[in-house]
């Protein structure tokens, strides 16, 4: 007799499941449900619809081959039953069925199932701020979310916007303001940081700046009080530090899943609302399964449960949960959180944690901080990209990598070699010897990637005296004090500019000649040595330590103080 | 008392080793011993000089920071003494010296060591042919042959090159005499193939087309007889197929490890003649250490020994002796041979086993085709990617990765993912769940490096009938026959142009229309299904298996077809 599969939910994991299962068990019955008659579409592609690159929201729900995804194109290409803009009241788990209300009919129903799917995904959270409820404010999740947004700029009435919230999709959505429509578009973060959790803080701040530099304003540490209008409509943001005046808000500030039906189900959930799976995907009803934005799978660096509200994963999960539907015997053993995003001139990309939540999951962690070459240095079109790296120090573990870099898929390509070996535990001396495809126009002999390895190594072991280019801003403002002395690395005609515009406050001797004239760098003072990326400095330094002088070079010299932002 | 550290060679891993040495031990001597004057360069970076990309031979012996590499370098810099223009002589393990030669004076000297390191590297096979000495036929190794091939083609006295040898090498001085020098170039390939052992048969055919695209002619399975002159300078190279007209001949027939010295000293060597070592890179002798070039390593897929002649194996095994002859304990476990090479619109990349040389190793293997986009299809900038992927068929062990795009770096992003992974036997679902970087500028949410997984599995259990792109072209030869039905299974539009040059022989039947349209379809028949990467047609043999109807889906679709030339 087939078997009745009912999946909740048809964004992402809900068809991928529906349609794998599908494929295995032709004869039996896949029914999925949706609020919307707008499904199965890329919802990680709304902010580049925003921007207009996307032309039509078609696109969004079209297969790679240009087909729409609509409840017809489910049922004639993939024998599955769609019921659009229909609502899941509740679950019968004792009696295995489904209660369901025809959203524009008002008509409930049951549906029975053998097996169920959760593939509700998450909502954005709609904090209750004064204001919320004007028009012009949106959530940035749906088509119509999307739609709204894009024919409200298309319209020429927006000239200030306000994103709420910088995480990826507040990001995605601010560049797409600012940078395709023109729009003064301004991030209010309420963590001290962009990408709170996702990225380390010397790429914070270069990502920072890059969006600043572009005139996109970032005000981190900053909470929304409320949203003020004018006959009914969005005119500024007023934060606990200023007005922002805005004609349009963007609620990018989080999500959270949506398992208010499998909590009333008594389906185990976690202390934030997710619903608890284990490796084939079985909610605590081994007849349910879940997925998506609304579960929470093991963080693979870490151990604990983990929350990874990303397309990618949806896709994956539904895959298995397919298999799994047909007897299978799929695994999804977790994540380690691989992510990328692009920014203006900057990409940014990571996985696994930073040093900040490195540290606050207790492990005794360092961060080291490189600027190189994304390919031989004497091919003509190199870049130079950043790379992060989070070690633990008593174990050598690598904990996490973090970069940017002009070029996103030269840096994906070092992201994506670290991100699937992070979930066995990998040392240092695993990163040294890591084998990326080599040749002059891709990498580097010594690549990036096994440098920022090396380099770790010898902070770790104290042969490497660093500063990182935020401590070094710092030590430069206060340099009336006296207390250090600056010394520029570079060729001297590198350092000219700056030996003219600070007299005797910025010394140049090139790495070639600092043997000869290490006597001309004061024995009582703080040396700091800076270069282009850290490589002379470095050099200098062990120069320095072969005649018993201490020293300290600026962790990706110019090139990060420069992206940074930092006035020199 | 301070070692005494001997380093023969001082290309890539001699000096690697050196300097990581001092660095770790200031206070001990190292003496670096070379041939030619012209030391540490970027050898491979010498197709790029012969393009012109690289402007000066400095270039490729500079550090990243613009310095050059010299003698005087190392000396002030690194505190290492070299001995140019000198030739080890012989090795007295006994006595632990050995005995050099200055190629200048001719004098001889004794140098004593407490620990040495082999670094000679590798030198270009020259076969015996006739006419091998002639003026304008090179190796392509040194910087002196780098020098003498961009004079040639600068002084514009060559029309027509023959390189002989399709390795990495030879195909990248192909691409450069060719594309930058407009010179007419042949390359002759001994074995069946280009990039024998490195590419499968769908990307061969790939960029075959591609360089022939570009004006290459590429001779496989042929052989030089001998290369024939006019007044000392060469004219004609002369195959056992055809004769070429020419007046440069590059030799890049492959590469044999320079271990004659190691050889006469008792040192083990294997039965290619490279030196054995091993995991800390120490030989036979426990206070000699050799890498790069010149030893072989443990290919970590076969678990036989491997040889991988790369200057980035070389950079990486050199800071691993560097570190233990300082009394460290830093390992090199061996390589899955990883690599990439640009052509003119395509570049390649892999790592692991070939699927010939998967077969060739005994294993009961399967290739999987594919090709998708390398980033969401609906962001505005993708491009079409091919991957192969090698799985073993019992185990599903995943044994090696090759691709293809116009993008080398997006191709790298997912070869690199798979790369590091190889040596710890992966299956098909670790590549299913591999956790790329995501993010619809980067990445498909389903990316394709999952789908190459996914599809692979699919043909394994039997539930994706497919057909090789030169499978097909066997079959569109002989459609004459009339055995087979070829139906186009993408929108009427994109099939129209073929309906109409092939009447009757060339059906169009959009995915859409399969299932009202079956009957078109001749029950006495092989069904060949085709689209533009293999998607649709998949799909359209979904419907069909549905009905009981079996077919055969051409992997990689129109866009195989069409990269590898075939005709239709």
């Amino acid at each position: 007799m087939p078997q009745n599969i009912v999946v909740i939910g048809a964004v992402a994991l809900g068809p991928k499941a529906a349609c794998r299962f599908k494929r295995l068990c032709p004869e039996d019955n896949v029914i999925m449900i949706d609020q919307s008659d707008r499904i199965s579409y890329g919802g990680c592609g709304i902010p580049y619809y925003v921007s207009g690159e996307v032309n039509t929201l078609e696109e969004l729900q079209m297969t790679p081959y240009h087909t729409i995804r609509d409840a017809e194109f489910f049922r004639v290409n993939k024998d599955v039953k769609v019921l659009a803009r229909t609502k899941v009241e509740s679950i019968d788990r004792q009696a295995k069925k489904v209660l369901i209300r025809d959203l524009t009919t008002g008509e409930t129903a049951e549906l029975p199932y053998d097996k169920l799917v959760l593939a509700m995904g998450s909502a954005p959270n709609r904090p209750p701020f004064e204001g919320i409820d004007l028009e012009g404010v949106h959530t940035c999740t749906t088509l119509d979310d999307a739609q709204a947004i894009r024919e409200a700029v298309a319209a020429g009435s927006v000239s200030g916007a306000v994103v709420v919230g910088g995480g990826f999709i507040g990001l995605e959505v601010a560049v797409s303001l600012a940078d395709m429509w023109g729009i003064k578009t301004s991030v209010v973060e309420i963590a001290d940081q962009i990408l709170p959790g996702f990225l380390s803080g010397n790429m914070v701040k270069i990502a920072t700046h890059d969006l600043r530099k572009n005139d996109v304003d970032v005000f981190c540490g900053e909470k929304v009080i409320r949203i003020e209008g004018e006959n009914g409509k969005v005119a500024r943001v007023v934060t606990d530090k200023r007005t922002i005046d805005a004609e349009l808000v963007v609620m990018a500030a989080g999500i959270r899943p949506n398992t208010e039906i499998a909590r009333a189900a008594g389906i185990e959930l976690n202390e934030r609302g997710a619903i608890i799976v284990n490796d084939r995907m079985q909610t605590s009803d081994p007849d349910i399964y879940a997925g998506g934005d609304c579960v929470t799978v093991p963080n693979l660096v870490t151990g604990k449960p983990g929350f990874f509200p990303l397309g990618s994963m949806a896709n994956r999960q539904g895959r298995v949960i397919g298999t799994n539907l047909a007897g299978g015997d799929a695994r999804f053993p977790g994540g380690v959180g691989t992510w990328a995003v692009k920014l203006f001139e900057q990409n940014a990309a990571g996985a696994g944690l930073t040093i900040e939540s490195a540290l606050r999951e207790g492990f005794d962690a360092v961060n080291v901080h490189v600027e190189g070459f994304d390919r031989a240095h004497f091919y003509p079109e190199h870049t130079v990209m950043a790379l992060d790296l989070v070690v633990e120090r008593p174990t050598r573990r690598v904990l996490g990598i973090q970069g940017t870099s002009s070029l996103g898929d030269a840096l994906v390509a070092r992201i994506n070699a670290v991100a699937p070996l992070l979930q066995n535990k990998p040392k240092l001396e695993d990163i040294s010897n890591l084998e990326v495809a080599y040749s002059p126009p891709f990498a580097s002999a010594m690549d990036i990637i096994n440098t920022v390895a090396n380099v770790a190594e010898n902070v770790l072991e104290g042969r490497n005296h660093t500063l990182d280019p935020d401590e070094f801003a710092v030590m430069w403002q206060n340099r009336e004090s006296g207390s250090c002395t600056f010394v520029d690395t570079r060729l001297a005609s590198n350092a000219e500019s700056l030996v003219e515009k600070y007299p005797g406050q910025w010394l140049s001797i090139p790495l070639e000649e600092m043997e000869q004239r290490l006597d001309e760098i004061p024995e009582d003072k703080t040396v700091v040595l800076i270069c282009n990326t850290g490589l002379r400095s470095f050099e200098s330094q062990l120069i320095m330590n072969r005649h018993g002088r201490k020293s300290l070079s600026v962790q990706g010299g110019m090139a990060s103080v420069t992206k940074q932002g930092n006035e020199i």
